[in-house]
């Protein structure tokens, strides 16, 4: 075996079984070695982006890294920014990056970059693989240090990719999670049982199935107040499932919706801020009065510490799964007419098929979604965790090829959607079961609402010019059929239930392009 | 004024007259700072590498930077890969990237990340900005270091934008060359005159029209031989114009062109070495027993660096312009079957306007591109100088705006294409005079023959999934008019002509997909 087969080995004795790559000369070693080691799949993506995503909305659900192979600093730089909405997530990622063979380096030969500087850009793990002796541990530490919810960057040079291996150990990722702090558990039942007003926070995993309804066990047990964070990585939602209200988006509201609360617990979040800074606003949007208690658990189980967290205030932990039936909504009491934010996100809701995938990256006009999906049929939920845009289709293409059984939405906002459009060539080449809606406002509307925020009442010229998308308008349908996938343009309800019924009956992918109105 | 407006006045000053951006909230006062300074256009890019490849191709074009306008380090990392060409092509860009409010970073909010460790990834200048009262300084201080042939980005904290200055002087960029090393120069003009068999190497701006001119003057001064860089930045091509082969870009090839000389002159270039590390050969092309003498000129001018030496080789300096008659070649003449690499570059030049610039990311399909386009039309000629795909379109846009005057040919390989295509709905939203040429073999050919020069007979599964680009094959057409574009597509020269011979003729973007033969 060779240096690239020691690491390709390694991740499918691990349990890998995709790679999302888009090689290159420095790679190539690499994809030989998939070619030699049954168990891993490559998926090619016309743009890195497409690549990191995918593998972000790939773990999100399956639970497992995917790798992806990168083509040096360019490949890793073109796929920084789904990588950094995948660090936010929490997602395990693994990414392989080939750079020049190492005595190539010192040539400053056009494609030399600082691969480790633009890793570093990226909180998590990282090495330059330096010994083929260790490169099978160089992979395992990768994939271990993926699986405690971390991007792994591993770069591993073309000569330690084709030198043959004398030792051919293959290494094991070893992962354990941390002892829970039960004290500190204690002393949040404690408040929790104490009778103030009291809030829980649920973000991260604790937002899954079983820590929604461990949550709403212990709040029906203590009388707390419970919410989500405002970007779940991955939630459950619909009948029958907890729906906890996220914490809203802009400080103003989010201040005073946490304002009443004397005592606050936090479970897998992190520290409650605002998204941005804004004059004469602080960064904390939880003051310093109110009694924070932070089960943010590190490298702990974040079940393990709801479980425990149940027990010790004595809410109910067993049968309780989700039970309230699903509600049908008739077609005809959906709104008919124009499409804005709020009619969408009610016709999504009320058509979602049974265990569907939502992947929500539609920016303003998703906002209403979580009201409206409250009462869908129970699905899985993703949304945009680190606010770099384009993570939506990549993350519905991984998600997609985890979960081939179950129908994906990619709800997608068209400003959003022009960051890595060329996943849909990746849907159409895996025909995957992917139905994307695109949000199609024309506009950078979350830009006009924190321009007039900042005090602006007129949109000048140049301010118009990077925040309208009108001019021209951009054909989602003929972009989508460009690269494979039939498409639909709807402009009103009545037009937009008539498409998606018809897409989620049709296998393969879809995109229906929803005019809004202006 | 506030911090944002210090900013764009200062750049504003400098000449600066374009910014390539694509904002989010903390760019806004940035924005609006733009609408309140006369003299400079916003022009939105719907993802970041359109932004700083427009800047890398107005700036080859111009001379002067333009400004990009990015969103914090996902903007940034949209755009290093762009970023990375400029720098190799020693493009003037300056960056400006916003940052949070500087007290809001320690929240570690969403879209905190280490924007500096990403800016370090680019050899060049960098600097966060910490005091409002340096701003216009810092502002100077980067439009100076890109004057000097670097990719400078300037990190503005969001309240650094918003807050209203004091001192409301605006600085100047200084910008001046380093004295010529008249000994070295002498030293090169007599290894020249010495009648050893000499080699003389043009590459950065050595290879703009004065230089070419020049270094052709002392050739048949001295008998020397004269090559070009592999990846000229820009260059001028055509009838009268001095055509030097360019530098082969497989090691093999290059060591035996390279091999023959004695001593080897290389003006503005890098160090010669191969493009990649493979096994078994150097880096270096030229060998130790060649007398290298490096005229690089760091911050010398190397105009002033080639009239010297040509004045110390007694070379002709006076009326030395390009005088060649243009032969034209009738279309019955040209190949009016298949399409492939040669036919193209065959057709393309034939048709060439006057005063073109031709933006070549073709990769294996414009390797005979300069063969062909000795005998054209004299044009303008841009090459991928730094391997990061996806330079193709955005300098071409840039071009275009740089230029309005002249037509452009943004000659693209597909694969390369997919990396930056939203670039094709800023040329639809200028009705700029654009004809892209789709090279499409829906195929990485590169990398196959990659793969193949590794020994390797027989192309795999995984490595066909990673190098094929025809199932689903991409509709070119389709995508260009989706975002704005006219389009056709063709797969014969006859239909290559009458198509091109159209786009040419109408005003506006134009794309042609040229379906290859397989």
């Amino acid at each position: 075996m060779n240096g690239a087969q020691i690491v390709i080995k390694t991740a499918v004795a691990a349990g890998i079984k995709i790679c999302f790559a888009n090689p290159g000369t420095t790679e190539m070693p690499l994809v030989e070695a998939l070619d030699s080691m049954p168990g891993i799949t490559a998926k090619l993506g016309l743009f890195e982006g497409c690549c990191t995503g995918a593998a972000d909305g790939y773990a999100r659900m399956s639970g497992m890294p995917a790798l992806t192979l990168l083509h040096l600093g360019p490949g890793l730089a073109n796929g920084i920014a789904n990588l950094h909405n995948a660090h936010r997530a929490q997602t395990p990622v693994v990414n392989i990056v080939g750079d020049h063979a190492s005595w190539h380096l010192a040539s400053d030969a056009p494609l030399v970059m600082d691969i480790e500087a633009l890793a570093g850009s990226i909180p998590g793990w990282q090495r330059t693989s330096s010994s083929l002796d260790r490169l099978s541990q160089d992979t395992a530490d990768a994939i271990a240090a993926a699986m405690h919810g971390q991007v792994a960057t591993l770069i591993v040079p073309h000569d330690l990719q084709w030198t043959a291996c004398r030792n051919e150990t293959i290494c094991t990722p070893s992962f354990s999670y941390d002892a829970i702090d039960s004290g500190l558990i204690a002393a949040a039942a404690g408040t929790l049982k104490k009778g103030k007003k009291t809030l829980m926070i649920l973000g991260g995993k604790a937002l899954r199935e079983d820590g929604l309804m461990l949550g709403e066990q212990i709040r029906k047990a203590t009388s707390c107040d419970l919410l989500s964070d405002t970007f779940p990585a991955r939630t459950e939602i619909g009948a029958g499932l907890p729906n906890p209200a996220r914490i809203p988006y802009f400080p103003e509201q989010a201040t005073e919706t946490l304002a009443p609360y004397e005592a606050i617990i936090q479970v897998d979040t992190k520290p409650i801020v605002s998204f941005f800074g804004y004059k004469g606003m602080a960064s904390e949007l939880i003051s310093n009065d109110q009694t924070v208690i932070n089960l943010t658990p590190g490298n702990q189980d974040p079940y393990e510490i709801l479980k425990t967290l149940a027990d010790d205030t004595g809410a109910k932990t067993s049968d309780i799964s989700a039970t309230k039936e699903y509600q049908p909504q008739e077609e005809k009491d959906l709104p008919q007419e124009k499409l804005n934010g709020g009619t969408i996100c009610q016709i999504i809701s009320a058509l979602l098929p049974e265990n569907a995938i939502v992947v929500e990256e539609a920016v303003t006009s998703g906002a209403f979604y979580p009201i409206f999906a409250a009462g869908a049929r129970p699905h899985s939920l993703m949304t945009l965790t680190g606010g770099s845009l384009g993570m939506g289709m990549p993350c519905a293409t991984g998600a997609a090829l985890a979960c081939p059984d179950r129908p994906v939405i990619s709800f997608q906002g068209d400003g959003a959607g022009m960051y890595t459009p060329q996943c849909l060539w990746m849907q159409a080449r895996d025909n995957l079961n992917i139905t994307t809606l695109i949000c199609s406002n024309r506009s950078y509307d979350i830009l006009k609402i924190e321009y007039l925020r900042a005090g602006n009442t007129e949109i000048l010229k140049n301010t118009a010019a990077l925040t309208d998308l009108d001019n021209p308008p951009i054909d989602w349908a003929g972009m989508s059929r460009s690269m494979g996938v039939p498409a639909a343009s709807v402009s009103t309800g009545k037009d937009l239930m008539v498409a998606l019924n018809n897409a989620l009956q049709a296998p393969g992918p879809y995109l229906i392009e929803m005019v809004m109105e202006k």
